[in-house]
């Protein structure tokens, strides 16, 4: 922890000058207001994605300007792209020893660390964006997800949603189970597992490499995000390649971790204004992400011509098999584990005939939508 | 204006003092962190909710403690119910003279002062909540509606939502057209305008006052939200009644308004907070709605054995096109109300394909739900 760096602007001396600068003079206050507002904290923020990468980077960049300005400047937060301080999937490591206070990430890249840890972001054929949320907010997820972080030193915050991801590009089209053997797909998390089971091999690469390892034939599919993302990487002009819509992430939350030690040091309104941020980053960057998934989802069919295809029912079924096999399995590995697969499950029979009712009969009262044809 | 109370609990000479007890000390900051953070703001919020009322006066109670604490009690926020101070349906008149510097509430209860306001809570038939919130923060709907509000005097920010909202308790099964017709329904919004050129007689009832228009037969059928406030109402209890999925109100957007001459006298870290906390306060709410819905569907269905139906296709496919009629409508009583028209027709084009593909496609992956029987 020893490279963290607290700056405190002012020392007692300036807060006992405050005290005495103000009284009570307004009726309404029983303590001086602002009392704790002397002391500065510069921190850093690593993060998994390219630096302002659309929806994830200039997500990340929009929170530290927001906390930088609740707090009128006493918290200053200095964004990192992947690779300018540490790698994108070193993120949890660089917090939890202190490196950077903060980082920006989704919790499915720690599969391999904290297994149990995947759930927040969301499961394969699981939680809407919406659902996911009620869970954390209001059904104990986040009280679940910091006991998985405390013996790293990290508190976790839900600070942003992707929503619901796209199923990816193929350089063939999927009419059968048959057509996954042998697939070299990026997909990282529960998705990769289910799909080396279907046949397929799982890559992880950082979104920055896509490109080339599409264009050099490294992989023969890959998953990044939607419309929005996918557009900017410029993933259709890689090759000939269809696209399909997801079944692995149906509403992806992302991550705000903090180290615990920094976080110790924050006084009670920073630590508000830090976690409030993050809630309302959850709600600006699904907006940013619905807004521009449509706007870029309608430039990739008419103007890019790109051939959206739809998994044969057969195939998603036996994903869908495999996916629960999967979830069974993580909620195996840890008494932890099992207690947060046992929370998310009770949610899901809870919420899912309200959705049901509600945004799945809303959504259904709409004329089917016939795609790109 | 006159009866706004501004309070400042420390003047100028506090503030100098501030900033000579504060230096340049963290490296990091050019200027003086917490410089306007001595003058102390005590403001009422009215709202169109009963006080503490689950979802609606609770979410109002929590974005008024929230905003407090963020700004380390430099903006208390005092939380009237609905007749503690005004009416509920008074809140934005209230506001607009300045009798309160705040009001919580939905726009659908000003459509005969400012109906074009109507659009930024949602349209029959319209966007689901995750869209509406996409246009509103992305898309210029909330550029669109501070100039719906600005004559007033008012700032809207987008501060809530109910969700999906259900389509209402009904003393008979509705199963053609005609039965609908000379329903005495309390619903109000375009929602009542559409039920009365369908034959029906719509009313525009505070909630607190639709138990007992229920009971004593007042009313033959009343939509309220959804399962979470109509079990908290104990609506299921007023007589037998059926329970119908909605249309209506598909994600409902809540308001906070500002009145503006208040607004104007908060310095920047206190409006960045107000503005980031309504933020926030949109993804509680709607997450303590998403919630609580499933908790309390479940109740509803197993506990009280509340029967529930669905409207026949025929019935929705009128009510549809009776809607469109109404929003052209709406859209053609001003200028402003033509542009709020054309902006969000443009955006449904955009997004509707993206839900389909992505929402949409992964909730009718899941095993058809059979509802109560």
């Amino acid at each position: 922890m020893d490279r963290r760096k607290f700056v405190s602007a002012a020392g007692l001396a300036g807060a006992v000058g405050l005290l005495s600068a103000c009284g009570n003079q307004s009726g309404a206050q029983t303590e001086c207001a602002g009392q704790s507002s002397r002391q500065t904290f510069a921190w850093k923020m690593v993060t998994s994605w390219p630096r302002n990468f659309p929806g994830l980077g200039t997500g990340a960049n929009r929170l530290a300007e927001s906390i930088g300005m609740l707090s009128n400047g006493r918290l200053q937060i200095k964004v990192y792209g992947g690779n300018e301080l540490v790698p994108p999937f070193e993120v949890f490591d660089a917090v939890s020893r202190g490196t950077a206070e903060m980082g920006h990430s989704a919790t499915y890249y720690w599969k391999g660390k904290v297994p149990a840890a995947q759930f927040f972001a969301g499961i394969p054929f699981g939680m809407t964006a919406q659902e996911l949320h009620g869970w954390i907010y209001y059904g104990g997820g986040l009280e679940l997800w910091q006991e998985v972080y405390a013996p790293h030193g990290l508190i976790p915050f839900l600070a942003g949603s992707s929503g619901p991801q796209m199923g990816g590009w193929f350089n063939r089209e999927i009419n059968s189970l048959d057509d996954l053997k042998g697939l070299k797909m990026r997909i990282p998390g529960p998705g990769g597992e289910i799909l080396k089971r279907a046949g397929g091999t799982p890559q992880t690469i950082p979104g920055a490499e896509l490109f080339t390892a599409l264009q050099t034939g490294i992989i023969d599919a890959t998953e990044w995000v939607g419309p929005y993302n996918d557009l900017a990487f410029g993933l259709f002009r890689a090759a000939k390649y269809y696209y399909y819509p997801g079944w692995h992430e149906p509403g992806t939350g992302l991550e705000c971790m903090i180290n615990q030690a920094a976080w110790n040091t924050l006084p009670d309104d920073l630590q508000a204004i830090v976690k409030v941020a993050c809630q309302a980053a959850v709600m600006d960057t699904l907006s940013d992400f619905t807004y521009n998934n449509g706007i870029a989802l309608s430039t990739l069919l008419k103007k890019h011509r790109v051939q959206l295809r739809r998994f044969p029912d057969k195939v998603l079924a036996r994903l869908s098999e495999i996916s629960a096999d999967v979830t069974r399995e993580m909620a195996a590995e840890s008494e932890l584990a099992g207690r947060i697969y046992a929370s998310f499950s009770a949610y899901q029979e809870i919420v899912n005939p309200w959705t049901a009712i509600s945004d799945r009969s809303l959504l259904n009262l709409r004329p089917d939508y016939q795609g790109a044809e």
